[in-house]
């Protein structure tokens, strides 16, 4: 049985018991009975507690053994002297699927890593596949089960997989800032049994999961990770933070996740042989994936550019400092490229990066440049400044404004769609002319604008990256 | 006469004169005289025309020659060919300062550069000294002078020498959403006559000015530059980006401001040397501007971090990453920290990183445990989550949870107001619990709730890399 049948009992349970359910509200025997009620999950839900009758409108069971119906999956959520019995009656029902949330295991000492090793033992024996301990749960969007998240999560394409339980709701909601939303999420705790490269595998799988988010503290089997890696990086984008990078805090892993952080360097390499993005930041994680799910890869690394002053040097130079190129314009296009344009009789003749500063123009004429630059075949994707100047706002009509800027948005949008080639522009958070009506339009057709200019350039970085990363192992396979 | 003296005319005009003065709205000639008018400017405006009558409800002169009274400072936006004739004019009306907005010089080429030179000879004969040419422009706060900046600005006490005039406008607005504002900005331009150091060296001795950042594409005379950094590093934060650090795109910064790059390597040993701060992206000179004035410089590196779960890992590891030190709390001091804290039986103790996973804590015992950190001898800085938790949602009335916050709120605002240690928190954009009672009572006191951890970290190694600057130039002077 490979492992995505053998996970299909935890993110597609037909049924879900919850050993520890509690009529307590804020307690996460309520909690989680609540998030799949609101999620809206199909299957039977039963909770598991000795001294209720009812929790939530649901009938409540002493326990699993006493569910008439078959059940495939147990959520834990009891003291962790308790679990190996429970673990005991689980594989006596013939659950197939554990998540196990009880902390007190291997991240508190000698102890608890002894009870956890007792629980990894009876699993193992008893033919029974679980996350945890020591998490806080899992999501799959497919299967409406929500174990984890609070509040509303937005669905999307994105597969996450944590060392932290916190981060699920941050990221859910930080996916959703961005334009996209989570087809999984994955606490992995401790990693007892199942571990990142059993979850990376399964969502290289998963048809609903695009791009794959991981946050790492520690390793407990590199290499099974990077051969996991090796196997999806020419399908699929997987991007990684690693905290944990100095030893001197190795203390602080060890207490969280009894996780030891190992050599950065080392881990640094193992990225690059693997396929992996990494990312230095922690939402850079959903910066990469956001891009990676919103516009299309670039052919190569070379980059047109358009803006004001200063912003044009700062894009031009933090592109090439990230590894892409901004090549001049040949000079059999410089006139086609800018013919619509009334610039200054001193200004120099715009040759990559298209300087505006002076010029009179309006946003659908800077679109109208950056269509035209995108139609050159030594240009392989575009960064601009959100198009709007404040020439969109003398002269005409609100009306003959507003149909201005949709044809502008028009121009921008058919890059990535027609020419297949990347967009990203800079809006330095409305800081610079910017408006709502074209940002809106652009952002429809997955065209962000960034805040800062190094925002911009590291999203076309990524896009870059990635799309190496898939001629590489293209080739490999 | 010191430079002060040499620049008072400039940013302290009782009278000027503009050049090029027009009756067209969104004209240069026209925006000037309408924004020195918004921002209140007290002194005389005097546009000069040959053509026009009125302008803005001003009488226009012919020339400077034809006004009757005394003229501190000449704003010059004619077309290139004719500044020479106009400095000479303002030379012979006893006028002492000039702004050069007008471009068509060096940037242009060797033409271009021939003028340059010719202006630059007839001003230093002459004895005026002049901003420019190919400028955007300055700002003076408390001459209530604006020659530049869109819109309102907010006054504060950041001066900015900018090499790009579009950033003016752009810094201005990210100032005000960081809680700061300008003292003045100077947009240099091609500095054919006052350069970066010059106006180093005037903020220096301007009491206005508490911070200076500094945006650089090339430098005229380095040496001359860093000579003036180190008299003023001692005193106040000097924060400089530079754009061109890669020769492949020379032709960009040559073509915006006239300016070569030179070698990165060397700019940042030069950097080092002078006590300027250097930042790697462009807005992150608001970010160590803000902090550096909105909280107290700490004694040391040794940070207390407190949080959940994830947050401390990446919080610890980001802050060693840049710098600084997790220090270990010691034994006799672990109770006295978290007593008023009920943790999970499991839990280890908390030693820092105080992970608050588990405990069910209100945002008051967060700021409790904060402050005690703080008192620590071996604690100079704190970093923590917004506090912030569902415990403040749930029991208590409406009244009482405000009251409870704005305590909350004061025990943090005691650090760095009472303790003299600086405080910044992690809110994750709203992401994470956040509300916007106690981020505004914190924002009040100079504490910002970051979106990211590391930009919360990265704020901090600024005050720690001030600290240790000031304390070396003050060991050197």
């Amino acid at each position: 049985m490979n492992i995505s049948e053998q996970l299909r009992p935890i993110f597609a349970p037909r049924s879900v018991a919850v050993i520890g359910a509690s009529g307590v509200p804020f307690k996460w025997g309520n909690d989680v009975i609540l998030s799949m009620q609101t999620a809206g999950y199909q299957g039977t839900i039963y909770p598991i507690n000795p001294r209720e009758e009812k929790i939530l409108g649901l009938p409540v069971y002493r326990t699993v053994l006493d569910v008439p119906d078959p059940i495939d999956l147990a959520v834990v959520s009891i003291r962790a002297e308790q679990v190996p019995q429970a673990m005991r009656e689980c594989i006596q029902k013939g659950i197939k699927g554990a998540v196990l949330i009880t902390a007190g295991f291997a991240e508190t000492g000698s102890r608890g890593q002894a009870l956890q090793e007792e629980v990894t033992r009876i699993a193992r024996q008893g033919g029974i596949r679980f996350v945890g301990p020591n998490c806080m749960g899992i999501y799959s969007a497919a299967a409406n089960l929500n174990l984890s998240l609070p509040g509303e999560v937005p669905k999307g394409s994105i597969g996450f997989i944590s060392q932290s339980g916190t981060f699920g709701g941050i990221f859910a909601r930080a996916a959703a800032s961005r334009g996209c939303g989570l087809s999984s999420f994955i606490s992995a705790g401790n990693q007892a049994d199942l571990d990142a490269a059993d979850y990376l595998e399964y969502l290289a799988n998963d048809p609903e999961t695009k791009v794959v988010v991981m946050y790492v503290e520690g390793l407990r089997d590199g290499k099974k990770l990077f051969n996991a890696g090796r196997k999806i990086a020419g399908q699929k984008p997987v991007i990684i933070y690693k905290a944990g990078k100095n030893q001197s805090i190795a203390r602080v892993t060890l207490s969280h996740t009894a996780s030891i952080a190992g050599e950065d360097r080392v881990f640094d390499a193992m990225c690059r042989q693997a396929g992996f993005i990494r990312v230095d930041e922690l939402l850079s994680l959903l910066d990469a994936a956001a891009i990676l799910t919103r516009q299309p890869l670039p052919g190569g690394n070379r980059m047109g550019i358009l803006g004001t002053g200063g912003l044009c040097v700062v894009l031009a130079d933090t592109c090439v400092s990230m590894g892409m190129e901004v090549p001049e314009l040949k000079e059999e296009h410089v006139k086609f490229i800018v013919s619509d344009l009334e610039f200054p009789p001193h200004a120099p003749a715009p040759r990559n990066p298209v300087d505006f500063a002076g010029s009179n123009r309006t946003a659908l004429q800077e679109a109208g440049v950056l269509n035209k630059m995108a139609q050159l075949d030594y240009i392989d994707g575009l960064i601009c400044n959100t198009p709007i100047t404040w020439a969109d706002f003398s002269g005409s009509s609100a009306v003959e404004q507003e149909k201005l800027l949709i044809r502008a948005a028009e121009l921008l949008t058919a890059i990535p769609q027609k020419l297949g080639k990347p967009v990203v522009t800079v809006g330095l958070n409305g800081i610079a002319f910017s408006n709502e009506l074209i940002v809106k339009a652009m952002d429809a057709a997955g065209i962000t604008s960034y805040n800062t200019p190094e925002a911009a350039a590291r999203a076309m970085a990524t896009l870059v990256q990635y799309a190496e990363i898939k001629r590489r192992f293209a080739k490999a396979s």
